[in-house]
């Protein structure tokens, strides 16, 4: 294999473990759990694995040597940065237990555990994956493992491998179905024990005990170095706004970290937008204020961070997706009917044919967006909200009202545009040190869980704004995380997804300096994730953990 | 300043110098030099800076102490990374000189320097951008020095504040107006010197004697980062080609340079296009063609880099694109019969008042990229080439390519896009110790120059694949490296841009392993630029540059 320089130099990083997971480790159990909403509900669902205490993990006297442990792992979902080191905690600490145990990677995903496609992990293996970024070990896939006939499918292949527990590394969904399988395998008395790992460069997996997903740190890391070159160049050019859209659908953790590394001129928060109602003539106003004022100080330029989900967060434009969700839905004579007409005409049939509010709102967008919305569709007929260009629409929106101000004689300054979407270039990056060091103790810690005969936990790694010899490992039963919410129609039980917290600390620091960070230019230029500099550049974790943890 | 910490420590970076510039300077001057074409024409234009020898610098006995010096300097043109080490160079260069020599920054481009628009460059100014990105210290400006008025405007200024000289940072253009004005300075016996030096990412300002272009090295190394990531994210989720358009419109340095680095399935070469005359269709075959082989080995993903000034060396697409150019030209009778069509009958108008190829070229376009051929104008109702979305472009001719080949029974795979457009990303990130060490070294060196009292060169740093310590510093006669072109109708003496040699050892190298590339998967994942670790990783010129050395 042709490797980096880079690649070949961090190989030998030797990531850092808390010191409660370097010698012989003492279980510590807590008080029992209840989850977070509706207990009765998942008490019931979870008969097996509810109410289990809150796990740590303290410095042993002696190891006493245990048998060997046989453990599965499946990548789950979108890419992360530290998912290989993780593999790698487990493959050290299943090996330390002893030498015999074995690590099996499921391929392509959850699937692979119900195909039976999987490969044994060898130390060569391993040692090749190290602190590197991506997936591509086992690949990853987004199978959705929720039938009982895929949990029997994945018990045959557990007993063909003589398997004491499965991994399963992933969001907050992917462990919500790991949850259900350790029940489902705990009430059938398998043995096989289920532990997951959170990960997700979203940041909306996370609570009081988990503080924060893998990769969210690595990814907004690069994110925010081309964000700060951006910042760098618009503020040296002076002649473009950057609307710089972000990856992340349902939350804006992305986004607010990022602003908080940077400090670009505007940041949508889609939590806020929710929360206050805002219409999308109202974001727009507030964009074009800051533009207009910016201009009347001389200065043309700046840079805009909007959410990748925000659509879906503006009441009004729900609707309106909701709407057209029913108008288009396939088969219906609705949908006929619009397909027979001229491409030219479909614009004013689909606003007919529409609630008065719903079409004055679809009147107001931009023809290329009206049209998007219209034709790209999923093969359910659903609006395909991440492919909506929601940084064009804001920039061609922002452009006609400051065309009005101009008009009005209230903006007499110059407003061009570049657009940019972050989003694949940072869910592979190679680990920081932080998430190198955090998911590799992340894997390590779900094998003493496994060599413990634990199941139905989350592994948990806390204290994470302290050196990492002072992190607090061990486990989190996953129920108490849970509660019930509807999904397709059905009241399920599931993982509640950690939104921006309109009265937590990141976001109020955020709010009280965006006034500032709007009119002036008060740019950060992070540069790019550092490996081997001083511990005050290489070493930090993201700001948001600061800011919660302060 | 509210600075991040890797800014905090890089300020601490004391840039790397040739041995020959450490202590007292020795000038060696070589033989009288000729253009590199049209030396008569060039002689006669330039008759008081022509021919003037190559100057190398060398090591001198003692220092004897020099009178002040006072130097303006100018950022000309688009950013590149290293631009403020430059000024850091110079300034450092003329305290050394003398502790009373003075640098004055003209502000927003050549245009300061016509508008009086200046601020004195301080040692604590300069200290707070040592080894930053950006051009933001004086900022820069595109205005064209051309004109005898703007060259008497800049007279005045330069006498007022006692200037001896001129520095101008600037691409091939901005070096050529450089020369021109170090020309009529020199005829009018005005004592003002003027020194280019050779800035831009695209990295077309190369020759014998100015090795590479600053910026080229940080761009490349930002993009090759880029690139790596999402290859690994291509190589994990295996469902995506990635489409990667990267900036840089005459030249395919960038992408050839990206290609060494990270080894992607397809890298198209604008040069290799003009050259061989190809076709857009037989670009989309060759594309499909790799699409298709590497489906049929069952890996639906892959990674293509694509040249940003591509469509302009389609010969088909250059006469298509003249043609439209005169069709719609503004205020012809035509471009009014166009614009009272309807927008459903404008395509169809077009292609029919088109030369019979073109029209077949036209109706062979998407859509949607059609329009925007028609639509998106600049000032002069030109065609805004870089408006044109070239990887999107080809992405669904590709898809159209594919469609064709799977009703043939020729192609059983799956083909979905993801588009990206690098540019912005690399103009102004912090730049490599390369680049640090390059551009203070040029700095440097234009100071030494300024105090020999030359004028009409370029700062010239050469043997830079060795360490630092042996890079050979001197000066090359702009005149040099001219010869005669045609620009808006008139013949001119201008810098031969560097386009991409086909028998140079780069593109040799790349052509030789461009087939095992695209059917395997070979990626490289650079990662990011590293500043304080092992010199495999932090101190590594360009792959373009080891393969011209080698």
């Amino acid at each position: 294999m042709n490797i980096s320089a880079l690649q070949k130099e961090r190989a030998n990083y030797q990531p850092k473990l808390p010191k409660s997971l370097k010698g012989a480790v003492k279980l510590v159990e807590g008080d029992k759990t209840e989850s977070v909403a509706d207990p009765k509900e998942i008490e019931k669902l979870f008969p097996n694995t509810y109410g289990m205490p809150l796990i740590t993990f303290e410095q042993g006297d002696n190891g006493a040597q245990s048998a060997p442990v046989n453990v599965g792992v499946i990548l789950s979902g979108g890419q992360a940065p530290g998912g290989h080191n993780v593999i790698s905690g487990i493959f050290d600490g299943i090996k330390k237990i002893h030498s015999e145990s074995k690590l099996y990677g499921f391929l392509g995903g959850p699937g692979g555990l119900v195909d039976h496609k999987y490969m044994e992990l060898t130390a060569e293996i391993i040692d090749e994956y190290r602190n590197t970024g991506g997936f591509d070990i086992i690949g990853s896939g987004r199978t959705k493992l929720e039938e009982e006939a895929q949990f029997d499918k994945g018990l045959e292949i557990a007993n063909d491998l003589n398997l004491n527990a499965l991994v399963i590394i992933g969001g907050d969904d992917s462990n919500t179905n790991a949850c259900v399988l350790a029940e489902y395998y705990a009430q059938k008395n398998t043995g096989v024990q289920v532990i997951g790992c959170p990960k997700t460069i979203d940041g909306d997996l996370k609570n009081e005990m988990i503080e924060t997903s893998f990769g969210f740190d690595t990814a907004t890391k690069v994110y925010s170095e081309l964000i700060g070159n951006i910042q760098r160049d618009a503020n040296s050019a002076k002649k473009y706004w950057h609307f710089i859209k972000l990856m992340g659908r349902s939350a804006s953790h992305i986004g607010l970290e990022c602003s908080l590394k940077t400090q670009p001129n505007i940041t949508l928060i889609s939590e806020e937008v929710a929360a206050k109602q805002q219409t999308l003539s109202e974001i727009v106003e507030y964009m074009a204020g800051a533009v207009s004022q910016r201009a009347d100080n001389g200065e043309n330029f700046g840079v805009a961070l909007i959410p990748e989900g925000l659509i879906e967060f503006i009441p009004e434009m729900k609707i309106l997706i909701a709407e057209l969700n029913d108008l288009l839905a396939e088969g219906t004579e609705s949908e006929k009917e619009f397909k027979m007409l001229r491409k030219s005409h479909r614009l004013e049939w689909v606003a007919s044919h529409l609630t008065e509010d719903s079409a004055k709102v679809f009147k107001s967008l931009p023809s290329g967006i009206a049209t998007q919305l219209t034709l790209d569709r999923d093969p359910h007929g659903n609006v395909q909200v991440s492919l909506i260009e929601t940084e064009k629409l804001l920039g061609e929106m922002v452009k006609e009202k400051l065309g009005q101000l101009k008009k009005e004689g209230k903006f007499s300054g110059k407003f061009s545009t570049q657009y940019h979407f972050f989003g694949y270039e940072g869910r592979c990056a190679a680990p920081s040190n932080f998430d190198a060091d955090y998911c590799y103790s992340l894997g390590y810690t779900a094998s003493v869980l496994i060599a413990e005969g634990k199941t139905g936990y989350m592994a948990s790694v806390r204290n994470l704004t302290a050196p990492a010899e002072e992190w607090v490992a061990g486990g989190v039963p996953v129920t108490m995380m849970m509660n019930m919410e509807k999904r397709h129609g059905h009241m399920k039980p599931v993982i509640q997804k950690a939104l921006v917290e309109l009265e937590g600390a990141p976001y109020k620091y955020f709010v009280s300096k965006r006034g500032e960070w709007a009119l002036g230019t008060h740019y950060i230029y992070p540069g790019p994730i550092q490996y081997f500099g001083p511990t005050e550049v290489c070493d930090q974790p993201t700001e948001t953990l600061k800011l919660e943890k302060a």
